[in-house]
């Protein structure tokens, strides 16, 4: 079934499940499931009718004119995120790419749509951009063996835009956490691709722009721990259950790479990030 | 409205709301509340009528007779920990108080209920007990200015399990989420008691049994951070809602703290643990 993307549009909090067709026509899937969420990834039957819905071309239109659009997928379990996945991004920061992956996670709260505002904290002067892959997990992952397995167990994929404050990251005691869950900083979207429409997530570009100048020109194919290989490595640590959600890493070309003065983002900002086939977001930056 | 221990009681999943009343009676309360959880928590009237059916002594009485108790709190946003929170942990493993909190994080699928079995990790040789005084918010916390301010924000008190897994959390890369999230590793309950109840929860004894043997005995008067400035200080850092949770961090007399070889836990072992007015759990542990 090419051409599925799925989508939520509506208010924050009252997302109505809705796709975009092969013509770029916004259409509503309401009447045939309740929601875009984890529930409806594990349900191979509720997929299959959403989409003989989408191929049969009479889902109502919707008028897409001053609607917003909220994150790809509701009722969030988990955002589980790899830190240092990118050959180019270890390079530019000066690690040495890690010999296992490092993980730390985002909190649901985080997500909001992907032209929503993102809030610079108050007090922060580190907040920095990171495009990622987003993976959506549509099959339980427990102890799996191969990262054949763990490909498997992928329902789709999206564009999130991994928002950090480093000083709260780095600089402040304890882990990573304290600087990757600030209000806004996980937009999520505009799709959810389902992953029979990728066939390939290690092809995928990257791209990143900042007030419309290019700061990530990336490609997955870059990524030290390819996506089922990640799958595999976190379901030996932890359950991955349908509707949780991994962010794969940033590519290259982060505020914290670039020599000093460091131009982290500021309210007014405006970020845009894409990856090939999954959309583009953009936000602008106000202060929290 | 002394004594109001709340509780979920039922099949994993599919746990009613009840209350422990003064007697020790179990009463149902699912003809007053859909659940126990934040929109409850946030919900002034909703736990008035709580109240009021709770002093009516007029709530059905349910047998206990085996049935099972759930985690005291359903829809639990996000489990926000603190790391090395008293002072006499911070002794046991030779590490300085930290000078702000130490922050990490666990998902809400890792909660279980106070009874129910704790699985050791495959290839685990390093799991852990921590015995934790849980805060569950009921209000809005944003960028707060006091502690004063923080604890205002607390609907009430509970017993967690913070189970570790030491090789993940420290030796495996990245971040402590690698050993904190493991399947299972988050018994909470039996109760969660509303803040009204507990006048200081500075003064809470906190004490964990391994196979009867007394491991832990602590008390909240050593957090470096009380309640209020750990509530306080997250909301700097993200934004916590009714129905998160934190973990306030863990006294002296975990396994780690103890000399070669270290007393990890194993399948059989039994682990208990409780914390004064706020009930006693009880695991066994199991191979996963």
């Amino acid at each position: 079934m090419a051409n599925m993307k799925l989508l939520r549009v509506g208010t924050a909090g009252a997302e109505r499940p809705a796709l975009l067709d092969a013509d770029g026509t916004l259409r509503d899937l309401s009447g045939v499931v309740p929601d875009i969420d984890g529930a409806l990834l594990a349900d191979d039957a509720a997929l299959g009718r959403v989409r003989a819905a989408a191929a049969s071309g009479e889902l109502p239109a919707l008028d897409a004119t001053g609607l917003r659009v909220g994150p790809p997928l509701g009722h969030i379990g988990k955002i589980v995120c790899i830190g240092l996945n990118y050959h180019d991004h270890a390079r530019e920061i000066r690690v040495e790419p890690p010999a296992e992956p490092v993980v730390f996670l985002k909190t649901p709260d985080t997500v909001v749509g992907p032209y929503d505002t993102v809030l610079v904290p108050r007090g922060s002067t580190k907040t920095d951009w990171e495009v990622e892959l987003a993976v959506v997990i549509g099959r339980t992952a427990r102890y799996l063996e191969s990262a054949e397995e763990g490909l498997a167990c992928v329902a789709g994929y999206a564009v999130a835009h991994d928002v950090s404050e480093r000083e709260y990251q780095i600089e402040r005691g304890g882990t990573w956490d304290k600087g990757k869950n600030c209000e806004t900083f996980n937009p999520l979207g505009p799709w959810l691709v389902t992953a029979d429409e990728v066939p390939d997530p290690q092809r995928l570009p990257l791209r990143l722009w900042v007030n419309g100048e290019l700061q990530q020109d990336g490609t997955t194919a870059e990524q030290i721990f390819p996506v089922g290989e990640v799958v595999r490595y976190l379901s030996r640590f932890m359950v991955l259950r349908p509707g949780d959600v991994i962010n794969t890493g940033t590519p290259a070309g982060v505020a914290m790479g670039r020599p000093e003065p460091k131009p982290y983002l500021r309210a007014g900002d405006v970020v845009e990030l894409e990856i090939g086939g999954l959309g583009r977001q953009r936000q602008e930056l106000k202060s929290a």
